[in-house]
């Protein structure tokens, strides 16, 4: 095992998973990979006391997380100098059928990651982090794209957060059921779930003779997302 | 239209969607159906002024949602008396990729839901909303369980929240590019995302001659996952 395998994010009392601590994960690997495989997270941070839970794009960078939005929205006014937040993603993968209702129950894998969000001040580092943000998903892609202009620069806010602490909870089990209860005349299953990518609709407008670039290859219809943004996220950042 | 139909929650600055005001609803019969086609949401809280976002399965009753845990739950703990909690559900149903960085987004389907939680305290309340916790997802089901012992019932707690305020927002337009750089050699395409139901695994121990149940056929092997909980949503709760 590497050293960078090996590397964990330190566990204290905000990241312990507290129930079913078997099924959690501290090492940079295993959350990464949740991290890697899907591009839509939940932010939550705080207003005036009140919890707000914000569903948005995300994209990481070593243990740097970034996400955006528009320069006047809400959730960036609130998580521009250094706030605590917390980005949740999850991936749903089954629901369980179980002998009993008690233990009826999910598949999933998902990551808590907690920190301090700031906005990104310096121009270049902004344009460099939208870059990514766009090139993460598909490699190479804004170079082919018309530049961005500079009002669309000042329009946009991209917010930064330093993993300082992160968990990540898997349940890739199915079926468990209490052993007495196998003995019963009951129906159970393990009904898995999955997330695919349709076949790509190019857009009506298209100029003659333009046509899908090879980079997107990885986007062929039928393939499950999360391998395709994993597949991506390695060729965008080849050093993990 | 009926009064239903009609019906809104009401709208201030906790829930008035800010940025994109034009994808926004606020009426039920919106917010419902955002809500009804999902089994999983990121509840998110405050414990000691610091947001948590934790993924959970929940279930919805008229204008009340509600989620479930172990009695030893960090989230149910702090969510038991009365705290303010934001509970999102999102779909994702596209990437898109335009012309320009600016304009690559995504389409959505998601909800913010506001209210305060309280634990149910009511052991004839709690079974009962136990019971819908399974048959909102697979109508009839329970009956057809071996019975919650008192044990179980005990270790399990159960949150309901009275939605006070909600918003969706809804972004279903693909690729919107500037008009001007519609002459521009570029490739663009909606890449459509779908969340499927693949082949249900029967458990290996079931006893023979027993047999999926028909009230499972909504969740058939392709199906759409939205659409099949929206079929057995309508089910379970025929009033709507």
């Amino acid at each position: 095992m590497t050293e960078q395998q090996m590397a964990s994010y330190p566990v204290d009392d905000i990241n312990r998973v507290k129930r079913r601590h078997q099924r959690a994960h501290y090492d940079h690997a295993t959350v990464h990979a949740v991290l890697d495989s899907a591009t839509l997270c939940h932010v939550s941070y705080v207003v005036d006391g009140l919890p707000y839970c914000t569903p948005t794009l995300y994209w990481r960078e070593g243990s740097t997380l970034y996400w955006h939005g528009s320069s006047a929205s809400r959730m960036l006014r609130n998580l521009s100098d250094g706030q605590p937040a917390c980005l949740t993603v999850t991936h749903l993968d089954s629901l369980v059928l179980a002998r009993s209702a008690f233990h009826h129950s999910a598949d999933y894998r998902s990551v808590m990651a907690f920190g301090h969000a700031r906005l990104i001040e310096d121009e270049n580092e902004k344009a460099r982090a939208l870059t990514m943000m766009v090139d993460r998903l598909f490699p190479g892609r804004t170079a082919t794209l018309r530049p961005t202009t500079e009002q669309e620069l000042k329009a946009t806010s991209v917010v930064t957060m330093e993993i300082e602490k992160a968990s990540a909870k898997i349940r890739a089990a199915g079926v468990i059921d209490d052993e007495e209860d196998y003995a019963l005349p009951i129906y159970a299953e393990r009904l898995p779930i999955r997330t695919v990518i349709d076949p790509a609709e190019p857009d009506g407008r298209l100029l003659q003779g333009v046509a899908r670039p090879a980079t997107l290859a990885a986007f062929g219809a039928g393939r499950r997302l999360d391998e395709a943004l994993t597949e991506a996220y390695a060729m965008s950042y080849p050093a993990g």
